[in-house]
Formats: C-alpha cells, structure tokens, sequence
C-alpha cells in the first residue's frame, strides 16, 4: 500500500469536522479560519517506542497518550482544544495495528471535537510526534509564571498510580492481581484534565500538567514564577491501591517523582480558594491542597508538620 | 545534561522574536495572538536517519532541510510563513552536533522570519518532526484542486539534480569531481520557493511543492482537480551538470521521478500567464512552462511532438 493511500485511507475516516478547518487533510498545508480574539496556544509532544511506552503496548493506549499527553498541555494553559497534526513513523504498515491507533486516537478528538488536520507518515523506528492546538479568550490563558508567595499550591486527582503501573510492569513491585489492570489503565490511558483546565482559567495563578513528577513540574512554577513551595505530604492524594501495595515512604517517592500522571498542578490565591474550589466540584474534579508557596526560591517538604528533605531529581528523559 | 537544560541551551538562542508570540519556548504551549481577517496554514513533515537523508549527513544540513521541507509546503499555499514546533529525538546528546543542527535550523527561520514557539526533545533513532504554519490573507491561498482544464503547467528552477546527487552518493552513476559539491548542495540545501509562493497567489489556479517527484506531484494536483496532463518533455528545465551526466532519457526520468526538488509545481489560465512570468519575472525566480492540462484524467508525456509512454510510478516510502 502507497503512503498516500495509507493516509488517506487511516486518518480521514474521522467524525470531528470543525467550521474553523477551511482544508483539512490532503493538500501540502491545512488551512485555518479561527474567529477573532482569540489566543492560539500551540504544543508538540513525541512517544517514542521502548522510552515513553513498552514496546508490546496496544496500539490502541499508544493513540490514546500520544493525543492525551497533549491535549493535558493544553489543559494547563486553560484553553480548548481545536486542531491535531500527527506525524507517525511505522517500521511497516500493519492494518489491523493502524486501525486500533486511530480508534485511540479518534476516542479523544471526538469527546473533544478536536479535528486532526493533517501529518506525516514515514517509515523507521516507531515513534509519533503530535502538535496540537487550542483557543483561548484573548490574554485569558494560564502560564507558570503567575504564582505568587502565599498562593496555594493545588493538584487535580490522584498521584502516583501510572508510575507505580509501570513498576509492576518492570518487576520492581508485587500488586495484587484484582488492581493491576486499573492502575495499568491510569498509564495507558491518562485522561487529560481539559474542562478542569478551562475552569481554572478564571482562578488559577499558574498552572502547569504533571508530567515529569511533582518535583520536578513544581519546580517549573517555582523559577518561572520566582517563588518557592513547601509540599505537606501529607496531604498528597494517594489512591487506596497506592496505600495498600507500597509502603507510606515508597509512595510518596511516586507520587513526587514518578511522573506520567498527566493531572494539573496549579496555584489560587487566597480569594479565590473557595471559588475554585466550588467551581471544581461542580466540574466534577476532584482537587486537593497540598501546600502553599513562600519566597524561599527552594522547594521543601513536612510530614507531621515536620521538615523532611526530598530528592528533587525528579524524572529526566537524559540523566547527567 | 537534561532535558530541559538541552532544550533552553540550544533552542532557545533564536534571532527572530515575532509579535504575533505571546509567549514562547518555555511554558506548556507557546500562545500566538495572529492579526485577524487571515488564514492560517499549518503543515507537519518528519525527516527519519536512513530513510531521508543518509546517516553521514551533516547536521547543518539536516536543520536546514527539516524546516525547507515543511517551509516548502507553505510556499506551495502561497502563505507567509511564521512559526515552528521543532520534535527531536536523538540517540544521545552531542553538544557540537546540536550547535550545529540549531545553525541549520535558524539560518533559514532568521531569512524568513520565522519564530520557533516550541517542541519536544526525547531520546531514540534520530528523526525530526517539524510543524510550520503560516498566514496567509483570509481565502487567498492555493491549493491543489483550483486547476482547470487549458490551464499552463508551470515549474521553478530546474528538475533531478537532488536526485543525481542521491544516485551519485549511493554509486549509481559518476559525476565529475567539481560538480558534486554543487548538486549534493541542492540535495543537502533545498531552497524553499516561499516568494515565488506568495507571488503565485495572485495567478496561479493550483500549486503543489515537488517533494515526491514531477509525476507523483502532478498526479495528485489532477486528482484533487479532476483533470489530466501531458508533460512535454523537451521543455523540462535540466541542469548542465544534469545534460553533462546522464543520456537524455535518464536525465528526463530523474526529472519526473526523482523527488527532492522542493521547486513548485503550478498551473495558469491562458488570461494570467503573461503577468505571472513578469511578476516571477521581477522576483527573480525562473519558471518554465512544461506542458497544459486536458480532460482526460491521465498523465501522458510527448517528446519532439509524438507521445512516449512513463512509468507513472512515482516515489513513494511503502513500496507495494
């Protein structure tokens, strides 16, 4: 089969058609009529096989993420998103395994009326790379460099759990048979914080999407902002499977570090704590405070309200 | 060194500051704020070690032809480009190497104003990922499927010289000492048409970038416009070193098939052939006229006025 009819074949079989898309896929560009006062906020993120996903993944988790771990950068920034770009590299062409990709990835575009617009297919090692777009109110987006000392420090769901899916995977951790497929369900198929996102818009003073662990994304804020934090372990939302399979030190490591949990770390000043927190239970989100910034410029912890000191190391792809 | 350190190291050193970014490299998403009543373009290519350029090739140059490619097909819209989202993956970090790719990549961003917002860096096979849009004012780009039956069949510059250089590297055919480096230079430093794209706007009824080579390109212009073609094949723009290496007849088949050029293709109508070469004419871009359009829904080619049969086979990455 020719890369053209591959594509064409694949990719254009989507229910999303977007008003703003002028040309979707099938000439050398798409183009894109988006209405006025409007922020364009734009994001690219790569999986490569055997470093972002085990290489027996189902296709259908590897078109899940690849759209997922976008789209959550786009909940961090507080707008909706609008506009895919795709570029797969296949080392062959496997119907039945393209056919499960895009099931994965058309799930996401449908509930979010997001309309792929066009891409690239090469053949190499697997690898996909997606761009994705969103809109915004004019000037109304979230960034990391909003927060201030004395704001709140606030996370969405739970941590942890995608990590520790991916211990189990590796042997490093024993779960008990009944758990196992539903903390490998928070790796596979992270669900990006979307509306969350668009309702911290209006009381949010920074936000960012935990991706590399909560060290390290903390810390994102931290010198983007010029603050620093103090996190009560507290009070770090665990789940129940978490709590049973690890011991408490182990699963605060994962819930700090892990990374992959794809949830929204963000900060709210004091007048709009009660707010927020309203407007997120009314979305439905569940959110939890987890400690408040100060002008230190470092990033401490407390375990019954006494210090503790952490690795802040966090996850990076190239270790020094 | 890490990730994050790699990417504010090397990417971030870019000339080019657009006021249409909001804000840049650095957060979640870059946010655009593009001026209103236009168009945007958006267009993704992926450049994969080994399967589009050879191993050795020097890093200058694979930054250079990762944007020229994907600048390539915003010229082919007619649009103006103007922002880049830059995916890299990488075996390992090599510091001298990037410095190099980084010059290959902003030479031609600084040329054409363009603002890299972002991207992604992730270790494994090398292989580049570039989404580029463009504005263009709103209904005015080109594309594929304008072209009409009568209409001119047009190129710029001159066919096959990137593809002699492949069949040069890969010892199919030899070529005199001091004209390798001139024709390896066109297969390692394509020269996106985007003036002579945005000058198109105004005359041409379609327009397609020769990435897959002549026959394929314009195959895909006469479907998207259901039309034909005959391609006189004496008025194909050769090189001297072309008609100085090759017979006639493999120098012609290099032209129609050998993909690479990053020239345009595009097509006329009788009323604006006169003012589009004067106005290539003034931006200094040659175009030759290489055939016309017919009804008949096929490609065919003539040579000193009598019919040839091609092989309308074209380049393609997944061979059947």
């Amino acid at each position: 089969m020719k890369e053209f009819e591959l594509i064409k074949h694949f990719f254009t079989k989507q229910a999303v058609k977007r008003k703003d898309v002028v040309l979707g896929i099938g000439d050398d560009c798409a183009v894109l009529s988006p209405i006025e006062n409007q922020n364009i906020v734009v994001t690219t993120d790569t999986l490569v096989a055997g470093v972002h996903f085990p290489f027996d993944t189902s296709p259908r988790a590897i078109g899940h993420k690849a759209v997922a771990v976008n789209l959550s950068d786009i909940a961090a920034m507080g707008a909706k998103p609008s506009w895919l770009s795709l570029a797969i590299t296949l080392p062959n062409i496997d119907e039945a395994w393209l056919i499960e990709f895009c099931e994965g990835v058309f799930e996401l575009c449908e509930f979010y009326n997001v309309e792929l617009i066009g891409g690239d297919t090469t053949q190499g090692p697997l690898s996909i790379t997606i761009t994705a777009q969103g809109l915004t109110p004019e000037g109304s987006y979230l960034s990391r460099s909003g927060a201030k000392s004395g704001d709140w420090l606030y996370v969405t769901g739970e941590l942890g759990d995608a990590a520790l899916a991916l211990q189990q995977i590796t042997g490093k951790v024993d779960i008990e048979p009944q758990f196992i497929d539903i903390i490998k369900n928070k790796l596979d198929y992270p669900k990006p914080r979307v509306l969350a996102g668009q309702t911290l818009r209006e009381y949010a003073s920074s936000a960012i999407d935990l991706s590399d662990g909560l060290i390290a994304d903390l810390g994102h804020i931290c010198q983007a902002s010029n603050v620093g934090a103090n996190i009560v372990l507290d009070a770090l939302p665990l789940s129940n499977i978490m709590r049973d399979s690890l011991l408490t030190d182990d699963a605060i490591t994962l819930a700090l570090s892990g990374g992959d949990d794809y949830e929204l770390l963000f900060t709210v000043n004091e007048d709009n704590k009660v707010g927020m927190e309203t407007a997120m239970s009314h979305a439905g989100t569940p959110v939890t405070c987890i400690g408040q910034l100060n002008a230190s410029q470092t990033i401490s912890t407390t375990l019954n309200n006494k210090p503790v000191p952490i690795n802040t190391a966090g996850f990076e792809h190239f270790s020094e």
